[in-house]
C-alpha cells in the first residue's frame, strides 16, 4: 500500500486565490488516494469554494487563519507579527509534523524566511535554495538558486548542485542529471570570482555530473539538467525567461493581427501554435521548492491556476515517497572517521 | 560642411569575414559622403572582395595584417604576441590618432583587453563597460555593462549609467534617457551587497534620469532606456535574450510545420510576422561601443552582416559629430577647486 502524503496549501496566497487553489487541491484529491490536503486560511471563505465540490471530505480539512501576508510587506518582520497568517501557521503545522509539505502561492519573500526560520534547515544544509523548474526545448531545467540567498559562498553553490541533483533525479526521474554552473563563457578560466572558486570544488564533488559551465544562451535549448547559479543571477534568469518570452508573444500577435491575409492564416496556425507553446509553459511542472529544509516548503507562481496547484500537489507527493530530505540527509552527513 | 570620420574596420573578424564586413563597407562609403574606412587585413583577400564593388578610393584604403587572432586565444596574450593582427593594427591606428573609430566582429575578450591596454582610457573613466544595444518592444536599451569587468565596485557602476546615458542621448537622440539598476525587486531595500551600495549613489548622482530598480522581467518591455549592471550579469542578459529568442522561434517553427492545416496558415502569416520580428532583431542597431576609451571601440556581433557593419558605421560618425568623448570628459573632470 502506498504511503499517505499530506499537504498544507495555502488557500489564500496568490492571485487566483482562494478559487484556482481550493479547485486544485480537490481535482489532486479526487485523482490520487493517498492524498490528503489541509486548506489554511479564513475558514468561511474557503468552506464557501470547496461547497462548489465533491471529494472525499476525510481527505480534505479545512484550518482556519485569520490572517494574510501581503507580498509588499517586508517578510522577516511579516512572519514575527502575522502569527496568525496562514503562511505561519501551515509552516508551523509542517514544523509539528502534523504535514509533510507547505504549498503557497502567496508572498515568495515570507515563504522564504518562514521556511528558515520556523521550519529550519535539515542537518548539514547550509543555506536552503529556492530551485523552479524552467522550461527548456527538451522538457525543463532545475535553477538554484532563483532568489534565496543573495552573495552565495562557493560551499554554498557546491550544496546546491548536489540537492539539484537528488531533486532532480528522485522527483523528475531523469537518471544521471548533468550539472552546470552559470558562466560567461565556457572556458574554465572565465568567470567572476565566485565562479573561478566555486568551478574547481564543482569538479571534485562526488555523486554528481558536473558538466562544466553553462552560457545562459545555452540554457533554453535544454543543455543541462540543474543549472547552478547565485541567487541575484538565478532571480535574472528566471524573470527574463518570462519578459523575452512574453515580449515575443506579444509581438507575434501584433504581427498575426497586422493584415487580412495575416488575420486568416492566424486562425489556421492557432490550434498547433497554441499545442507547441504549451511546451515552454512553466506551470505544467509545478512549484519551486525551497531545498534543504526539514519537511518540504514549495513555492508557486503567484498567477499559479488550478493545474499548477495539481502538479505541485503530484510533486510533494512524489518528494515524500522518494524519501529525497533522507538522501540529502545522508549526503551532507559527516562521516564516523571524519567527526 | 561635415567633418570627415574615419573608421578602422577589421576586414578578418567574425563569422561572415572578409565578404560582408567588406559589402557593410562599400555600402556605408557610397551613402554617406563624410565617411572613410580603412579596412586593416590580409590585403590580397580584402583586395579581392573590394574588387568586387565599384566605390570612391579615396574613402576606402586597405591596410595590411598578416595576423588574425581567433577568438579562443587568450586575449591578453594574443594582443601582446599577435603585433601583426588586425585588431592590434587597427586598434594602434586610432591611438596614434590616424583614425576615430576601430570596430570588429573579431574577439571581444582581445577587443576588450586591446581598447584598454592599447587605446587606453580616457581621463577620469575607472574602467571602460561593454555596453550593446539590446531590442525592446518600444525600440532598444542600452545594456552597461555586459561583459568587460567582472567584480566591479559601486563606482564604476555610476560611471556605467553616466557614459551610457550620454551614449543613449547623443548618439540615439532619446532626450533624457530613463536610467535603471537591474535588481531582484523593485523596492530600495532589495538586492545583493553591490545594488545596494550603488543605489544610493545613482540616486544622488548628476546629470542621469535614474528611475530605480529594474526587474530582469520588465527589460524586454522597454522600461528603461539605460540597464546599469555588472558585467556577469549583464552577459547572462544578453544571452538569455538570445537563447528565449531562439528557442520560441524554434518552437514556433515546429508548431507552424506540425499539421496541413497550420502549414497553409504559415504560408500566409509569414510576411507580417517576418516584418513585426524585425523589431526584435538587434542587428539593425549596430554594434556595442567600449564606452570610456580614447576614441572609439565597437564590437559588432560575430555573426554580423553588411547591414549590421552599415549601421555600425554610422554609430561612428554620428559618435564623432557629438561629440561623446568630450562629453564623457567633461563628466568625469574634476573640478577646478576640488584639484
Amino acid at each position: 500500500m502506498e504511503e499517505m502524503t499530506k499537504v498544507v496549501l495555502d488557500a489564500m496566497g496568490g492571485d487566483n486565490a482562494p478559487g484556482e487553489i481550493v479547485r486544485g487541491a480537490v481535482n489532486a484529491v479526487n485523482d490520487r488516494k493517498e492524498l490528503s490536503v489541509i486548506l489554511v486560511g479564513q475558514e468561511p471563505v474557503v468552506k464557501e469554494e470547496l461547497a462548489k465540490y465533491s471529494y472525499p471530505e476525510d481527505r480534505i480539512t479545512v484550518c482556519h487563519a485569520e490572517d494574510v501576508i501581503e507580498t509588499a510587506e517586508p517578510p522577516v518582520l511579516a512572519i514575527r507579527r502575522k502569527k496568525d497568517s496562514s503562511i505561519v501557521v501551515g509552516l508551523k503545522l509542517v514544523k509539528e509534523g502534523k504535514a509533510d509539505a507547505f504549498v503557497s502561492a502567496g508572498s515568495t519573500g515570507a515563504l522564504l524566511a518562514g521556511g528558515q526560520l520556523l521550519v529550519g534547515r535539515l542537518q548539514g544544509v547550509e543555506r536552503p535554495p529556492l530551485a523552479p523548474l524552467i522550461p527548456t526545448e527538451k522538457g525543463a531545467a532545475l535553477l538554484v538558486d532563483c532568489g534565496a540567498n543573495v552573495d552565495a559562498r562557493p560551499s554554498h553553490l557546491v550544496q546546491f548542485a548536489k540537492m539539484g541533483s537528488l531533486y532532480v533525479e528522485h522527483v523528475l526521474g531523469i537518471q544521471n542529471p548533468r550539472v552546470a554552473i552559470v558562466n560567461i563563457g565556457a572556458e574554465e578560466e572565465k568567470g567572476n570570482q565566485l565562479v573561478k572558486e566555486t568551478f574547481p570544488l564543482l569538479k571534485e564533488a562526488e555523486g554528481i555530473n558536473f558538466i562544466g559551465s553553462i552560457e545562459a544562451r545555452d540554457i533554453p535549448a535544454g543543455a543541462a539538467d540543474v543549472v547552478v547559479c547565485e541567487a541575484f543571477v538565478g532571480n535574472v534568469i528566471l524573470k527574463l525567461y518570462e519578459g523575452v518570452g512574453s515580449t515575443i508573444l506579444h509581438l507575434m500577435k501584433q504581427g498575426l493581427l497586422s493584415t487580412l491575409r495575416s488575420k486568416i492564416g492566424a486562425l489556421l496556425v492557432k490550434p498547433a501554435l497554441k499545442e507547441t507553446m504549451k511546451r515552454f509553459d512553466a506551470s505544467q511542472y509545478g512549484g519551486a521548492p525551497l531545498l534543504g529544509c526539514k519537511g518540504l516548503v514549495v513555492k508557486t507562481h503567484g498567477s499559479a491556476t488550478a493545474k499548477e496547484v495539481y502538479n505541485t500537489l503530484l510533486q510533494c507527493k512524489t518528494f515524500k515517497e522518494q524519501n529525497v530530505n533522507q538522501k540529502i540527509l545522508e549526503c551532507f552527513s559527516v562521516p564516523e572517521e571524519e567527526k
